[in-house]
């Protein structure tokens, strides 16, 4: 695997392709009120809003009479007046008043894209609304969102103008934590780490062990442990392509570890492609301890993912300077990575083969 | 003409081409001075000045000798020196002075564009000079500028980032008054108006009637008629492809059609593309009532007019995203903005035909 | 050659590719430190620093591994410290830790540029480092600088958004001075001052003639002599293709050519492509009379060079509207640039015809 060629086999990380008939987080609950939000998803612009029983609907964002934004419109009752010559059309997408003649002509419509609202997530179906079939999107119990015991919270949503499969190699591969979230998330430590990964049918698993790790005062006031003590760390990236990253701090006492955690805290990430180029990720947090999260937390946790931001978007950049044939040098710490990517590349082909 | 296909098989209207054997308004007559003016006009960079004796000239804003902008050069009785090497051109386009040496090359000139000022507008002919053809210009006094009884005014010129297409389209569907700019140029009866579609040679003709309007506040303040009564309302527009929309509207007693108007307001627009995604509209207006038009009353046609130009620019980024075969979709509203789009693609299309 | 086809068989000027196998200026010295420097050079992304010793490093700012660039790491020691990952690489390129394993493939490099640092110029190789020849070089002392006598400094680097191929073309045609810095460099008389064009192996050089210039505030000030008096001045462009431009003043008393100068002001430039649209001039400046630069001086030179670039920029941007094959017209004065253009391109296309 030591090997430049390998995974230049594999389509270039700065240009994967996203899979349509696949549901992808579009906003947090309380982003979709009784107004018109316009959000840009797989390419495709959308406008969200709620109807008047509160229930999410999200049109494709372009009138099908002379191309206006819909989300320029208003929002009467559950259905939405285009803004330039008040075309309407309610909440199924079909076309329900046209001023300026009694006939509607039939086939007027916008697309309606499937929705389902769970836990504090809106997740979209990007394809063919035939094939959208809820019971894809991933067990929200199983990503400690809603699970007995555990305080769980919408963070943010943060934009990154690069490819999202840049971001799912960020999270798979978190030795990076000790060179660019330097004294912030561990005792410089994680670069070093033993590590296994693991392969679950579609999904793909990689812990990183840290026994007796010195918890320093940024650990410590993050965690909720004590500063200077002695903790066994596991830290644990699951991934499930192509939509969503769960990140894992499991701590035990040194040498105990088949005891039950001390602390655990589960950062479950909604990973959305906006376009080629834009990402949206949008961030919760499970702990294992009841909190009540703080502005300063969430404010602490953004600046430091707005470092992973930064490092993405140079490394497109630099992608899109040198083109998709750009050399890389993968190691064995990169085998989660490129099986990431090999699944998502296999969705997209398989997609395309169908047509 | 209920029918998605049919207006595709015309031009896309955010790339509609533009006839350059025609005249095209490039500035209104107090904006050329003695000094140097860069305009660019049907993609051509353009350089106005008027001479010593007040007339008004333009020429292709490109030295010969080394590409440097004329228009930051310097007005030197009526020749560009320009700013570079000091190349002079005279009026007539022809260099007059090569400072290096005494010979000037017989074949070093700039472009002349032949121009006509008229009223208070300066038409450039953006084709072969020797088919400018000041015939073709249309009658100002049809436009009601220079009307007996009538009061003109140059008003502004508003720069649009859209093709010119579909700002003539925004002009003969004016039902969007209601939409997009509600409660500020009708009674929100705009929409629903009857309307008749009239074709004259080359040029279209569509008036929206409105019977019975009760005139609001905003309606009172801009036509000068008293708040509250009610006035029979012809919206008129009257399209000159490819250079100049005319919107009259004409208030009668109700029910006396055959009646002199009480009120007659005409808004002539030249409308000029400086590039395909670029266009002016020089706005002016001749009212039949005595007025000194005030900063306040500009103002306010400014910002309705900003809401066109941002809707159209909404859908020029539309259109720029998914390319010209992106669909619409036709009603028989429509009718007037097709006919317009057919005139001018026939026009580009004989031109190139010529070769 | 007062012809427009003639230099149109060249290469545009816009367009002007660079050769590889050529050292061209980086940096100055004091630009260079224990802090990673990013810098564009023939479209290469570098990042510079020096040693614990001193010396100028320059590798290719970009990790194999996974595209992050080098320059966001951290310098330990005489190596980089990626700050991603963590893989880090020593001053010969060679990498030399990956945290996450022992074994360190042995491929896996980034590319060194040769350096050579000479009075307060670096030098960078930017082709095959086999051929790297010092030999290559101007001769330093025939620049003027560390020339005995003479004081020499260096001033600023300015980046000019143009083809590196537009500034050496205005260097060597210096009547320009007359019309883009007027007042400011001569008395009025550069543009029809008569000159004569010789050729050096490889190296072009223009000498324009003025004789009895009577020498006005702003040249008595620039160039410490006695406002109001007569001079000869010789003003002279040697241009080393493809890398540097020397300007000289040559002050004499009048009608005595042999006499040794009375003030000699040589101002030595490098000039280096940053990319086909980005160039970097690094302007120095060796007078024959002490002095201690001022930074009112060195602000004087910085207002004149900065018209030069925004004329520059304003062709290149008409170029770009063009394209390449844009008309030009040459007149007997613009034969040193066209020498100099078909210099460079030769040298261009003996490097693609090898390979």
């Amino acid at each position: 695997m030591d090997d430049a060629r390998r995974s230049n086999a594999l389509v270039c990380p700065a240009y994967q392709g996203y899979p349509r008939n696949q549901w992808y987080v579009v906003a947090f609950s309380n982003e979709v009120k009784r107004e018109l939000l316009q959000r840009r998803v797989l390419g495709d612009l959308m406008v969200l809003y709620r109807t008047e029983d509160g229930m999410p609907v999200a049109l494709a964002d372009r009138c099908p009479h002379r191309g206006m934004p819909l989300s320029k419109g208003t929002l009467i009752g559950d259905a939405i007046q285009c803004g330039y010559h008040g075309f309407t059309f309610g909440a199924t997408g079909g076309c329900v008043r046209v001023p300026s003649q009694d006939a509607i002509p039939s086939k007027m419509a916008v697309h309606k894209y499937p929705l389902v609202e769970k836990w504090q997530w809106i997740w979209a179906w990007m394809g063919d609304p035939a094939k959208a079939d809820p019971a894809m999107i991933p067990d929200h119990h199983e990503l400690g969102l809603g699970r007995a015991g555990y305080t769980a919270s919408a963070i943010f949503c943060m934009e990154i103008k690069a490819n999202y499969q840049l971001l799912h190699e960020n999270l798979l591969d978190t030795s990076h934590i000790q060179y660019l979230h330097p004294g912030q998330l561990d005792n410089d430590n994680a670069g070093e780490a033993t590590f296994k990964t693991e392969y679950l049918d579609d999904r793909i698993r990689i812990v990183r062990e840290m026994p007796n790790t010195l918890l320093n005062a940024a650990m410590a006031r993050l965690f909720k442990l004590p500063e200077g003590s002695l903790i066994d760390r596991d830290l644990v990236t699951e991934t499930y392509p192509p939509n969503l990253s769960v990140v894992q701090n499991v701590f035990r006492e040194p040498g105990r570890p088949n005891d039950p955690p001390k602390v655990h805290v589960i950062v479950p990430m909604a990973i959305t492609p906006g376009g080629p180029r834009l990402t949206y990720q949008f961030t919760t947090v499970a702990t294992s301890y009841p909190e009540q999260r703080t502005k300063q937390q969430n404010d602490h946790v953004w600046n430091v993912f707005t470092q992973d931001r930064d490092a993405l978007e140079a490394i497109q950049q630099g992608f899109d300077e040198l083109g998709p044939d750009a050399p890389e040098f993968s190691v064995k710490a990169d085998q989660a990575a490129l099986r990431c990517r090999q699944i998502i590349t296999d969705m997209v082909r398989r997609e395309e083969a169908r047509g």
